[in-house]
């Protein structure tokens, strides 16, 4: 069997890809139509941003009215700020600065990146959503913001990542750095990331630098999306849209998981998971079995975040 | 079976549970006598914490004479403070603290919850001893007080924890994602934790919104006692008193694992565990069978911290 | 099977063992010739790490020509010092402060030390190499040298350990701690280890107080070289030269890992595993069976790094 | 001429001198009477800087409205803070914190020293009203409190003057040391200060190990209250009860400055100046001459601070 | 004599005063020449203010290249800025910012300020041209940008003039608190400043709300212009164009200092000086004589800093 | 008259002047028996330097004991350093970084220059003991070391004035902008400074590029040695040995006081002033005038440090 080819085969991954999404983004000749189209989708992100922005000024302000512990967090963080872009390089410029590398430094950074290439703060928009709507414990999207490590070390490597295909390698990889010491997240910064991303609790998350991960994926902690060895190369795994890939995870090589699957928590995965199909153990198998594999109902686990339904297939303390 | 009820069974946990535990304190009305009792153990447990500060104080005096390097460290963060709660209130402060959450604002926070809540300072005591006792390279009380990220953070969520109980959440999750950052240890501010508690190395445990864990209980880094998806309510596992939870285990939604229970190091555990019964494996298993799973002899292996005894039982190389 | 003694069988460890390394460093009576030899060998790691940051400056400087926002950084860590030791000690010095550890004291310890034992700079030099090599993430030496946090905790727990071995304890201990605040890398300040060493991604990497680990040997993140109880002693995993441990993988109590051996992600280990075979899954099985396991052709897995190829021996999705 | 002797005649100063008041506080042993006389006094001076405090915070809040980008400052200095107490402890503690003197230590001093004696609180509330009503360009309360450096330096001193009384001088000479580097005001600890001071502007102001400076004083920036040699004893100037010292006037010896007198700016003056007269010119010559000096109708020049009303009678621009 | 009134005699500043130009700037309503010639020469200004920037980048580079330990300095500074109002706003966040007042913030502010309107800009550039003509210890212009606290401590102020002037009080008197704090320099944000301003070592300088200062002034450290008392209205010094006020000189109430004119060292001035004449001593005489004072023939003594000239007319020695 | 030339008449300047010194240091061919002399010289004062540490040592010591609050700062600064030059270093380097030079830079740049040159730690000594013998609020050496603005801001000139000779004038002009920023006192790199210098209180001295000042000179705050006007060359004052120059005093352009002679608090001086004679007013005027001036008996009027014993002869307040 061949692991290495390498492009997702066609309906797996239903969203656009991340990498399809930059590249239009980077380099498509738009004709007039689509220009049209493009404008008043983009009127449509600003006027969406501009609204979570609203509510989360509103959270912020009724938090510093209930705790004036807190108010002064509140404020330097979100409340003194004239939008989300400016709020979150702040933050990010203050949580990943050192004594080597100034908060002002990173700010400045941040801020160009975010308003150079609007689609960051539209991916950021969709991943405050993405923790609202699947994480219980996320009580406020001002919470997301300011306190989700796993969402902060996301948008800063969206800002990684942009650098590093402006190939301005040394400084995404110092940023890189930077995230991997502060959230225990690594992100390498080529790795292609998707809009609508969970990374829950976020701690020891690892993925290579040819990693693609689609739209409306949940990772939990402790996940690794891995590489196969030091030869270069497309070497890293390929997440479809919708997938969950539970805690502590290893998903090793260019394997793909296919739109819409599973892979459960503590499982080991060196080979391709079709689409909705559930990959568990270590090594992992296939619910259902390798020839017929149980294909589940849900369209995207990685909102529904079902982690447990598979059980009694699965574990009955057998030895 | 039936994994979503959740009281445990009587004797399953054979100390007061936490979550009693803190009701007794907030809200029992006593007689007399019980105040009197209180009374009473409430000077037993000053008398104990003075004793234990004098110990450490002369550890941490010995070990400035013996290095002057390490001396400035020494003095500030114990022995120039006057008790065992503002040193940890001073050194919590100075750990945690960023620039946009100041030393001073969490000093005064962390010193005034142990201030007026005596029953945080003994937990703090009884984890110094489980460390003292339990981990053979724990040398001394100090070194566990200003080393021990474990220890530190389950200090640092004891106060989360209060904060959550006085409905001051915002405040409580800042605080958690302090401790996350910092500590790489994520516990839920509503996760209630018993006393006498072992977070051996620490790194990567996260503990989720619901779960409740006993007293006595080790736990080695990488555990997760994690959620089963996005709906709310109750869908956390429950620690018995006594157990032992192995590097890297994974459990996952509202099981109960009995007092005095094992779980093996990197075993996927989704399913309840009888109190003094062993977990193992990927999916877990019991030592011994699901249906007549083996008892051992350990009424407490949080304390014996055996990893390893049932090695010969379980794994035998074969394929 | 008796799995507490441990001296590792002739052979084993092709490669000086870095524990009778440091013996031969500190107390053996050498030889006229010996002397002499020594002394060469001095005069050529010396020349090796002058080389290297020639090399390693020249990178610094292209990189900071190319890319001014970064050039403040890497003047400050690398092209304001006259050699490796002090850039790392600065950088290390910067990078594990706290507001209680000032990096004015981390630095002169680092720089003292690294400067009174040569070996430790040598070590450096084969560890910056053998990521180099190795990771093909790793675009540069001076990469390597300021981004890699498994690279500079181990550089951080050659310090500490060196002041274990000086019985300078609390101070070692101390500084283990920072570096597991820091990095999410805890090893031990008494492990010991040897040169050449890549620790991929490094977050959740425990290395207990007995364990030793060879040359040239590759561990990927969240590994485990953890104990089996409170019992003191001798307790912690042998691995030897040229292994190749897996993302995740766990690996408790004395045992010894052979020279060459390769341990898959995810697995769990108890028990030895023979020079240059491959141990995987939960409870760990040796590729090939216990009683004739497969040995593989590589000498030194640590630096081919080769994950994956047996994969279709091990996994083959069948429940 | 001796001006060695230094008891101020009777009726030079008026109110009560700061060291004398200082001595009530510490060891007069009161009768019945004067203990309620006392306590009828300590709780309308615990009701005045309660009003006072609801005030600041009002005119923080309003502030904080009207400015998002100070809001922050304010929340963190003010707004949070349940009293003034502990508001001017955080501020200082923030202020003068070093890397070797942390912030947390600092604010741990100063609440401790303002806690434990209220007539420091009265002191800081008379010093508000002070600049509030003398300095027109003193637009708030909270102004005064966070922005003026001659009030947050009296404040410090006083702290540190408390610490000089109990006999822990080094302490007292390390926070003198700070509040000198920080706000450039160099007041010895030893110094006794009244109340109801205001230091207008404040760079440069020197004051003298045995100063005393009486009561509704205002002195303004650049002037000294010197010492007249290497000798050991009283030789620094006493300043009487409501007088106002120019910009940049320098006062050496054992000097008395009379109740209500004035020293023009520029001054210096060696000898004594007889209460309500008017001392200017370098050297300084009583305004009158010196038989027969012209007495001002102010009594307290220190509140009305007029400067200038003398000068037709001075200056005549005639070389 | 009247010396209340306060509308400068016609001639006494040749140049616009700055009160004039900011009014200017803000509510003329221009014909469309004046449009022409406003666009015209702020064309010249941005070409003026580029090729200063470039020669600071140059000299700047050269200091690197030789001086490796300051070139992280320089880099941060200067080299990574794409131009001087952003390497200023850098500079100055940096120095200015406190615990609870951030780099981030300030710097943000800094940068819309001087962004928003370009005449800070140009008031910047002529002041770095004045401290290089005038000074002759200043050795380049980057040596002035980052090292001359009277030059910072202007900038500064002229910020905080912007934002009193938009009504922003409490935020222009935070800032002002932190230049008083940082560089020894109390300038009241409400004081109005000309361009082409040296304020020589600058330490101790007092500016009050009310005064004024030309353009083409320089003042050396200490100096005062102060007020008269707690009455509020116009009260403080207005220094015409082209002055030169001596070390130390103290300047006190709504007084005029003529255009030209000089102030010597040490001098108490209370009554207005003429164009051109000087004034020296405490009192203040005028050189020549109140009644026909020497007029000298320097028209801009602020440029030519002649501070001694006058020495054989004014001191001999006899008492 | 001219006041342009300046070669000290033989006898001025009694001790080698500091000029000298410093030549000598560097390219005195010395013959065998000068070099026999250096050396036990050498050896003498490192002796003296060592007794003085150890006594240092032993003041540390005894108040850490006395107040634990204090012994952090203590011990960081003092207790844990293994030499006087260390202790300098680390102390300097954190009081004098700041977010863009930071604290390691510094303290390697201090310890380098003290190690590699002897006579910088010889005129540390020299200080310290001037310090604790002229001033009675000097109540130890390491009060001294530890707090006084003017000795630490000397100890760091010094260190600025080797850099400039060794024409590292970017570096030396940083760093001397940092002591002005930091200790409000303003010594220009080139200034040549002996040793046995108090500066007391110290803030706002300013001394210009061309100032020369003896051995075991005394001077006091706000005190200026300034320069003439814009041009180049030699334009600042030159000090004698053993001089006293009082608070506010303004020395300006290239004059000479003389060995022993005293100039009074608040003084302007424009002229020489001869040896042992002494200088007061605005004008300057010479005690017993000009043509016959008295000529005191002390020596060494820097070390009596007496101030005011001139009073009656020169102020009578007649006006």
């Amino acid at each position: 069997m061949d692991n290495r080819r390498r492009m997702p085969p066609a309906g797996e991954l239903r969203h656009q890809s991340p990498s399809n999404d930059n590249q239009a983004t980077d380099n498509q000749s738009q004709s007039a139509e689509a220009a049209a189209a493009a404008a008043i989708a983009a009127a449509a992100a600003d006027a969406e941003a501009a609204g979570l922005w609203t509510q989360i000024k509103a959270e912020a302000r009724r938090d510093a009215e209930a705790e004036p512990a807190l108010a002064s967090y509140l404020y330097s963080t979100i409340l003194s700020h004239s939008s989300l872009e400016r709020s979150i390089s702040f933050h990010l410029g203050n949580k990943l600065c050192s004594s080597t590398l100034l908060s002002t430094l990173l700010y400045d950074l941040f801020l160009n990146t975010f308003t150079s290439d609007p689609s960051l703060r539209n991916a950021t928009v969709a991943d405050l959503r993405a923790a609202r709507v699947r994480d219980p414990a996320c009580i406020s999207f001002s919470h997301c913001l300011l306190n989700y490590k796993g969402f902060l070390a996301i948008q800063a490597h969206r800002v990684s990542h942009k650098l590093w295909t402006q190939s301005r390698k040394p400084l995404a990889l110092a940023l890189h750095s930077r995230i991997s010491d502060v959230f225990a997240v690594d992100i390498h910064p080529a790795a292609k990331i998707g809009k609508g991303i969970l990374l829950d609790h976020a701690t020891g998350v690892v993925v290579g630098e040819t990693a693609v991960i689609g739209n409306n994926v949940s990772i939990l902690h402790h996940v690794t999306l891995g590489g196969t060895g030091k030869a270069c190369g497309d070497r890293h795994p390929k997440i479809g849209d919708g997938c969950l890939i539970g805690a502590g995870a290893t998903i090793l090589g260019n394997v793909l998981i296919g739109a819409g699957a599973k892979v459960g928590a503590g499982s080991v995965v060196l080979i391709d998971v079709p689409p909705r199909a559930t990959a568990v153990g270590n090594p992992a198998r296939l619910v259902g079995g390798k020839e017929k594999p149980t294909i589940h109902d849900e369209e995207c686990p990685g909102e529904s975040m079902d982690h447990t339904s598979f059980i009694s297939e699965w574990s009955d303390y057998i030895i």
